[in-house]
């Protein structure tokens, strides 16, 4: 059995999320159906994580078993002219047996991005959060920096999941303005239910002086989700990078 | 009664270009529309110029009468709570009465996307051509040199329209590479129909190596469309930004 690992990118507007659902489409059933087409058996793919209705992913990565023999190389474009345009499978490359693309990753970044301007952009709809008040980006990184570190994240949970732990460890958190542009880019060693929403809504609140940058430090000690500020929307945030265990498998973000 | 100029922004997807037509969403219908329900009255806008089905605006420019005592800096936002997302009011001017959004433009600049790797990307969807043979802006830039000046430009104008003549003044027709992006930006006195996208398909075939660079030159003076490369599709192009006669009216291009 060869065990694949496929990259993948995908505008996540028309999709629930990675996971499949009943009564909604998601990409993990469109990108199963179309590989089911090119190695002619039923496939499961494990995928690096959950995302939600309307996140997207630059970069995505998959991992599935087959016997066929398809050359890696033919495969992304064996796939990509059965899958919609919206989702692309970039790369293919053969894994050890062991490797699953949720439990062997070692490190996820997402970007969210806001576009922050009085008017708004018409090429941004669902790609970005359309903010128009203007947010001082320095209290944004100042409150960023706050959530670097290892801590017990629950204060930026949404509830409804349940998992073991709630301590995390983010590595880096940083908040860069382009323009009309702010991208913030964080990276962890996992994430909880729309913990990089709820990170955004409270640096933002942050920066509208509802609470000083410092307070983001109490705000996690609390361990209360109403602390901190609200759900970000799904459509400014994007998987962007994945490290892995796996030697040699640091995926890039594509830009 | 008031004279007001629009500046807009739209994604053009959804669209069967700016003007109105039987059966098909325009633009120009959508935005009327809107602005009925603004100052009160019927509408009648003038546009920069037809834009066909699929092509963008990072900006436009329409202008319409009234006699609505709104303020300017209401006007933008009043439109954009009423519009789609996909259509935006970036800006609203008042000018002289004389002010015609088509026959007062000077000059006008599209900018063509090309999207050129071998794997296509899901975020430029419509909004690039996908041209996944790799291509040598070097060569393409040299063929589009060979359009800049004053030339009887017939060898790339579509059939089916009616204009008095042909000559046209091209003064810039820039080629540039961003990663796997090339943008083509041409500014001219005036377009003819479909001129822009048979341009980009001209240097797209010289680039491929089916003529020299210079061949441009003979197929302008051949004056036979069938001589030219093929038409660019629509998704790539983008109205970019307009000059005019009115004192101080540079509308420059929003990134």
């Amino acid at each position: 059995m060869r065990n694949i690992a496929l990259q993948l990118m995908y505008v996540g507007t028309a999709y629930h999320g990675w996971q499949i659902q009943k009564n909604a489409v998601s990409v993990e059933e469109t990108l199963e159906k179309c590989l089911e087409l090119v190695v002619g058996h039923k496939v499961k793919c494990v995928g690096a994580g959950r995302t939600d209705a309307g996140v997207h992913a630059l970069v995505y990565v998959a991992n599935f078993k087959t016997d066929s023999r398809i050359p890696l190389d033919r495969l992304p474009l064996a796939v990509n002219t059965r899958l919609p345009d919206d989702i692309v499978v970039t790369r293919a490359v053969e894994v050890s047996p062991e490797f699953n693309a949720i439990s062997s990753c070692e490190r996820k970044e997402y970007t969210y991005r806001i576009y922050n301007s009085r008017i708004r952009n018409a090429f941004f709809v669902d790609r970005a959060w359309f903010y128009p008040k203007r947010l001082d980006e320095a209290v944004m990184a100042a409150a960023a920096e706050r959530f670097v570190g290892t801590h017990d994240f629950a204060a930026v949970k949404s509830v409804g999941t349940d998992v073991k732990s709630t301590v995390r460890t983010v590595y880096y958190f940083d908040v860069e303005r382009k323009g009309d542009l702010i991208d913030c880019r964080v990276c962890a060693n996992g994430f909880l239910y729309n913990m990089v929403r709820a990170m955004v809504g409270t640096i933002i609140y942050a920066a509208e002086g509802k609470f000083p940058p410092e307070a983001v430090s109490d705000i996690l000690e609390g361990k209360c989700r109403t602390d901190a500020g609200p759900t970000a929307p799904s459509g400014g945030l994007y998987m962007s990078r994945l490290w892995y265990h796996e030697p040699g498998l640091t995926w890039e973000e594509m830009t």
